[in-house]
């Protein structure tokens, strides 16, 4: 109650902020957050210290907020070291070092006060510390008189102890530097725990030294040395980040056959898995020479992997090698397994107490979720919240990821709006709503590149990190988007390259450094939504199919297009102004002209051609929505046949086509020209 | 003189290239290209073979060149493995490993051929083979079969055999990282001689573990380990890079003091230096235990740097502690030396052999010039080619770098123009020509932050590395302008971030992601050229004052203003069209408005409050160039009052002001201004 009425408090201050100077743009927000009058000046004198605990993550941690802050400001910070003495810009207190690997559970509570003259930070540990000096980062403001943070008070903590991304490095692998950055990120917007999806039928990333044919044969030679996995821990750790490694099992291991073909239900020989889906290579696991493999292979990755969870996939087994394989059968029928979900248990309570041997607490998807199993494994819903309660009504904990898989291109705000608690969760006694632990976003890899995997994961994430972190009660899409959009330069600023990737890409489907007519059809369009890539593809899919394409620099989710949106339904209301219908005039010129504007560059470019039809259908939308407004102007209703025609061109436009691209600004379009139906909107030039 | 035909050729089959297909934008210019008939695929197929002379540097460059690959096309190459099978896409061979470090003079040839079944690349050594490498990556281009490389022939060699940049990390220091992308880039315009200048008045940036308070009390702890200078090290002699280090004495020297004041030609205390200029400390050169010391620092340091030059600084010795030391004029008597130039000759002369006894071959600027010193030391010319042409008739080796000060702000082509062997050069008979050894670009870091360094580096040190590497007939400005536009996209990917931090500080000064009218005023101002900026500024610069003003953002060499001067001069001339007058009208209406779209940005940020007279001015300009215009459209002359009214506010526009910027398109205006005293030009909307 105490966190509902400080957010309360929290968003009066906000709005009386907005009037007073630059509002905060603060993300995830704050449990609770009081603005005071004053602003702390950052200048060259800025100085921090740091008493209480000693751990050496504080001082790297303060290294790296001093370098963020230079370069969010430009002033150079003379003050590197970071003295004990308490008399500092930046006063930080940690009562206790945190423990040597983040562990689920610790406390990451943190108390921020910034006055004129100085700010003081404090928490019982180092992550709340670590959590502190970003939202100091987020606070600092270029106002009239320089750089500065506003007096402030914040309380906080976060509301799910688990609040994770997965990363899927199979489908394509991404190389240490991606993870890096992406775990900088995730420190940005306080996520703690990183995912590695390790073990795929496309991959086996991971380097074994007892197995050592799953990285020689099974990768492609993509894969993380053990040095390389320990310093991504490490790194992690310095940012309050757990990793929880996941080596997918019984299915989806066929990379794991190619060197070690006897662990699977059919002889072989495997190769790499080059496409996308559900296959049928399995894990025999009626053979205890399976069981002896993992046993040995669990306890080389429980000493590599600190965390106390280990995952194990167990997602999508098609069961088609168990049914065709005779033995399994009889083995079957002797231990009185029904069918393949009941062989899948078996297989789970055999490999559990592997797990759990090795000291580690065993995390699955859905599919392993059963009855038989201890009630301290946990399980990661891909299927939602009603699994979820299930789950937890049983006495397991869980996690929420169904609503969260970032590779769907879905607005940001379709994440925001799910929430781990509601649906059937909402209807959780306490004692059994304390198993939900959080959630995770994911990001699937069948169609995202170390080129583009930051723009698929970046800015969008921070609003699924705000829900999982900030009150429940947060639920304006308004405010998040406007801080969204400074979150997303902050990432930029800290080496994300999620805005930068896309001028490259860009121009390198135009061939040329003259990309503003392709970006005129990039800036509205974005990849087709859910699983709809595969069905729109000409030929097959694999991994070895460039990413090079308009589909893969498009933005998940056009701001663009939504802006135009805005503008049109604004002018339909007759709340438009001369300079918003200028706007949209000329946008729908440019549209218009793009094909023309393209066509020089697409003689040139291979990857501009399969742009030209989509261009063509953006200036279909450009002549009607000219047409229309025309129309609108005169205060005269259309002819319902030119309507008609052009209603369809709209819907033609609207179907994505084999670019596998989708025109986001249709539906404006379609309701200026719906609007001509009847004379004259409010609309300022008429008037 | 087989060169000079070659490159003729070269030009020739360029032009006929230019109509066939897109250009290709080879900087620097080989020295011998001959152009064929097809294309080579680049695809998923696309493997490497080595053979010859086994270089795990070899292996390493060609793991990078895949990797650029990879991010030049987009597309997935999987043959990661160099093969030693002659059966490759391209097939490299080299004769030799080149030496372990690279070497002064040695052979640095490739030959590249390409056909539409394969490449070769064949060197005497590694280093040929690196440069070979950086050429194929050159030739790829986006066509409308997909990527390729075109069928073509070249024969490479440098020119010069010292083909430097050198950087100036004292005033600013700059971290490891900054290095490396560094010479990334030089790798890829094939520049082969890092000059690191370690020590000045502002920092001491190496750790010395036999004079430990150089770097403890003389860099504000911003130094470099002698791990992390080996690791540099490594990475430049990876890529064909020599490290020259630089440590300046006996002036220049002021951070030395700090810490081991004894050297010092005046008792001290001594703090580390803020300012900018050339201050009076400099090391006693008349007591033994100066060069007891350098005695065992340039032991260590030579030790540190495997390269066999050792750079001395000498310059700006003002002589002011030498004239104030009594002890020092009876030294001077005792010794016949007859000024503070014939002592600090003396002070060479006693560092000379103590650098040779350490294994190396000493060099510094102009001034260390005397006939007493042994003829293997190299002069490194801040002075020009008369001084360069002095030296080496006199048989000493030398470099130029007058005229390649990257700092003073000029524009490419001013760099291009200065080649080591014009004036003075030019004469030389050849055994003393060929002591003229090259050149080095220089950056001095007064105004130059980790943050922009790469914005002041790039692209125009390309245009340098071209006259050094290049054939001296090669000198189109348009074609090198040309190609400079394609070589900083490609910088740019590997990951220099000249583009991508103008926007990043544009956004910082604006407090917004709405850069729009910001970006209208940055486009066309250049930071004020040479050394005005000292003599502009409202209180003394020091090293703590911030980077982080439009002067910083703003490109040395604004295009867009060279864009506009085209347009002008185009229209002025007859040549222009109705899109090129529109163009010209929208840019200078943009101007003309600039003022009142930053007002309300500029009462948010202090950094917008110096941009807006500038603003003003340019403001200013767009209104003088509309009103003349307008004169010009209706072929009418317009009266003289009104016109010497505008110049004169022109201008004033023209002369920079606090803001340290300067307008260039003032020119373009002013002669749109001038042509409205006749009436009617030959514009096409006239007509």
């Amino acid at each position: 109650m105490r966190t509902f009425f400080c957010l309360l408090l929290a968003l009066c201050s906000l709005v009386r902020l907005a009037r007073a100077q630059a509002a905060m743009d603060l993300m995830p927000m704050p449990s609770s957050v009081e603005q005071e009058m004053g602003f702390l000046t950052i200048d060259p004198s800025f100085s921090v210290s740091v008493s209480g605990a000693k751990d050496v993550r504080i001082q790297h941690a303060v290294a790296r907020f001093l370098d963020h802050l230079r370069h969010q400001t430009g002033i150079t910070l003379l003050q590197m070291e970071v003295s004990r003495s308490p008399v500092a810009t930046l006063a930080i207190h940690a009562d206790h070092a945190s423990k040597e690997f983040p562990q689920l559970g610790e406390d990451e509570s943190y108390t921020l006060e910034i006055s004129d003259s100085g700010a003081k930070l404090s928490a019982p540990n180092t992550l709340g510390v670590l959590h502190g000096l970003q939202t100091f980062l987020q606070l600092v403001q270029n106002t009239a008189d320089g750089f500065a943070v506003p007096a402030v008070t914040i309380h906080d903590q976060p509301r799910f102890p688990w609040r994770g991304l997965m990363i899927d490095v199979c489908r394509h692998f991404m190389p240490v530097a991606v993870i890096k950055r992406n775990l900088d990120g995730m420190e940005a917007v306080k996520l703690n725990v990183f995912h590695w999806h390790l073990s795929d039928n496309q991959g086996f990333r991971v380097e074994s030294k007892v197995f050592p044919k799953l990285q020689e044969l099974g990768s492609d030679g993509l894969f993380y040395t053990q040095a390389e996995i320990r310093e991504v821990i490490e790194y992690a750790a310095e940012r309050g980040i757990r990793v929880v490694p996941e080596f997918d099992m019984p299915g989806h291991s066929t990379s794991w056959f190619v060197g070690y073909p006897y662990l699977a239900s059919a002889p072989g020989p495997y190769q790499i898995e080059r496409r996308w889906g559900v296959f049928d290579p399995a894990m025999d696991p009626t053979q205890d020479r399976t069981y002896k493999f993992l046993d040995e292979f669990i306890g080389e990755m429980a000493h590599l992997f600190p965390d106390a969870y280990f995952h194990i996939g167990g997602d999508e087994v098609n069961g088609k090698q168990w049914d065709a394989n005779a033995r399994i059968h009889v083995f079957m029928k002797l231990h009185k397994l029904e069918n393949n979900t009941e062989l899948q248990a078996y297989f789970n309570k055999r490999v559990q107490p592997i797990v759990s041997r090795h000291g580690k607490i065993m995390m699955g998807w859905d599919e392993i979720l059963n009855p038989d199993l201890p009630k301290n494994i946990v399980i990661q819903s891909w299927r939602g919240q009603e699994s979820l309660a299930e789950a937890a009504l049983q006495g397991y904990s869980g996690l929420l990821s169904s609503g969260y898989y970032l590779d769907l291109n879905q607005p940001a705000v379709q994440h925001y709006e799910v929430d781990p608690m509601s649906g059937q969760a909402s209807e959780l006694a306490p004692e059994d709503a304390k198993r939900i632990l959080g959630g995770e976003a994911c990001i699937w890899s069948e169609y995202v590149s170390a080129e583009n995997i930051d723009s698929r994961i970046w800015p969008r994430t921070a609003a699924i990190a705000e829900r999982l972190w900030s009150p429940q009660e947060l639920i304006d899409a308004d405010s998040m988007y406007r801080r969204l959009d400074a979150t997303s330069r902050r990432l930029e600023l800290l080496g994300l390259t999620h805005n930068a990737i896309y001028a490259d890409m860009l121009r390198r489907i135009a061939g040329s450094d003259n990309i503003a007519p392709l970006r005129t059809v990039a800036d509205v369009v974005e990849p087709v939504k859910g699983y709809a890539r595969e069905s729109l593809a000409a030929t097959e899919p694999t991994s070895l199919t460039p990413l090079n394409r308009l589909v893969d620099a498009a933005r998940p989710e056009s701001m663009p297009a939504e802006h135009f949106t805005k503008l049109v339904d604004d002018y339909l209301a007759g709340n438009g102004t001369p300079d918003s219908e200028a706007e949209i005039k000329s946008l729908l010129t440019q549209w218009r002209d793009c094909p023309v504007d393209l066509q020089d560059l697409a003689d040139k470019s291979s990857l501009l051609q399969e742009v030209m039809p989509v261009a063509s259908d953006l200036s279909a939308l450009g002549i009607a929505g000219l047409q229309a407004l025309d129309y609108l102007d005169k205060s005269e209703p259309a002819p319902d046949e030119w309507r008609t025609t052009q209603l369809a061109r709209i819907e033609q436009a609207e179907t994505p086509g084999p670019a596998q691209v989708q025109i986001m600004v249709a539906t404006p379009v379609q309701k200026l020209v719906e609007a001509t139906s009847v004379a004259a909107p409010a609309s300022p030039a008429a008037q």
